[in-house]
């Protein structure tokens, strides 16, 4: 089994209370794969300028990290830089240079139409519904997105949104998305476009899954040091997706249990610039991590 | 056995998004009396004016709490009137009237020395230590406090602090107390100075009991309505040390139940204005809250 991913690979310029990093790795593609790698196979999807320097992939080629559909096109990589205030909880976006990625076409080298999960990262709606189009038989798909294309690209994204199998999305996003102040409100909104399954992301408070038959409530892990939330979501989607590609059980209990390999695997992440926590992790570290993460969520039978 | 609050008894003007009442009965002994008394015997001790109609609490008498500690002075009850805006996650005041209470003393009726549990609700630093005086035998002491104390009464505060068993307060009053973004560093550097435990309560996205072994975290329930979010926290404290007062059992497993009782209790609280939830509440509602936080937080084994 394995899973595609469509999304972005970038340079990064991080700012962060704790320090920061110039022109690193990022991008939702390339956290999604380094993720979901630790648990099973994955094809990735994304494109990059004749600027990238293709050994940076190296280590999620060494993974399994099927990375054919990483085009290589002339012009500039994708750039972002930004900058994160922990005080106001807030991102500031210091610079976005879309460079190769205005003219993205997502295309699936061979054998990429057949994985059975499928992960649409944070790109143009419009493009996240190309990549449905082309793997009609996929087992399960999941979106994510951010509250530009809610500004800017509303109907397809709803659109889209009615497509997938899985939405997931931060918990402001939501709120703007649906125009309410609660999130079980706007989660259930989206469930009436179509999706079986909402994930809605809170940071350092955790996550809730909800669907049809209720919710679920996903803890974080309380950090005394955040260096870099950069990449958090599209870890935890790796994650979650990851672990339930590799069990392929889709059953209630295992939902619960991805979504919490997701937020253990996102915990690591952010306890280090970009991707670099992710390099050497390994399904042992997350394993326990998840018992860290029993042991402080366990509400004793009463 | 019983519990001990020391606190306001007050008239409320509260605005929500969800409408708004005016010069209804509040304060934080009047909220944690109403959320402990469904489980154990409360002493209340608090200061009204004479303006104060004493039909008002007798909803609590009836449900066994003892006011003789309300005493009634010359001149009129605590005035407090706010705003909370969902959008901000902000509480506005708009009006604070101290009037009584600015000359308030507490003292302790005959049998109130005895009680086992002490509860001293968000007032004055110097106040809740008078108070502590007066109950060298108590089992178990648990303070609250505000923004307000940290900025005009540290040295107090942090010296009542250190006199007490649990101190809780929520986590922008952790973090600026602290001077950190880390509630763990914030719970960790309270636990420095004497107490077992501390119960950071973070509004719609729960609590965390943090102790020298390690932390617990409470999801809130998620809501589609809050109608009005005064006294939520007082309610928590209630139901929390109402269970430890009523079981009598202070392992972490308990804690931990205890933790999810007063999260129950203040979820519906919430549900209407003032305490008017709390009113016709019974042990009954809570026990069946109690089981739906257990489902929406329970994680499989794995």
């Amino acid at each position: 089994m394995s899973i595609l991913v469509v999304g972005t690979v970038a340079f990064d310029s991080v700012e962060t209370p704790l320090g920061r990093a110039d022109d690193i790795l990022g991008g939702s593609a390339t956290y999604f794969s380094a993720a979901a790698s630790l648990y099973t196979d994955v094809k990735l999807v994304a494109v990059v300028g004749s600027d990238f320097p293709m050994e940076r992939v190296a280590f999620l080629a060494e993974r399994g990290v099927d990375i054919r559909g990483l085009q290589v096109v002339d012009g500039r990589t994708f750039r972002w830089s930004g900058r994160y205030d922990y005080k106001s909880n807030t991102t500031e976006t210091l610079d976005t240079q879309l460079n190769v990625l205005a003219d993205f076409h997502p295309t699936l080298p061979e054998g990429y139409a057949a994985s059975d999960f499928v992960f649409l990262a944070n790109i143009d709606p419009d493009l996240q519904q190309e990549v449905l189009e082309q793997v009609p038989d996929a087992r399960l798909t999941m979106m994510d997105t951010m509250d530009f294309w809610i500004n800017t690209q509303r109907e397809s994204l709803v659109k889209t949104m009615s497509r997938v199998d899985v939405v997931t999305l931060n918990e402001a996003e939501a709120r703007a998305l649906v125009e309410t102040e609660s999130i079980l409100t706007a989660a259930k909104w989206i469930l009436e476009l179509g999706p079986k399954l909402v994930v809605i992301k809170r940071g350092e408070y955790g996550c809730v899954k909800v669907d049809g038959n209720g919710y679920f409530t996903c803890p974080a892990r309380l950090q005394e040091e955040v260096k870099d939330p950069t990449g958090a979501g599209d870890s935890f989607a790796g994650g979650f997706l990851g672990y339930l590609d590799k069990t392929g059980d889709l059953s209630e209990a295992s939902l619960r249990q991805a979504v919490v390999h997701g937020s253990a695997v996102a915990s690591f992440t952010v306890e280090e610039f970009g991707v670099e926590r992710l390099r050497n992790l390994t399904p042992k570290d997350v394993a326990a991590r998840y018992r860290e993460f029993q042991e402080f969520s366990h509400l004793a039978e009463w």
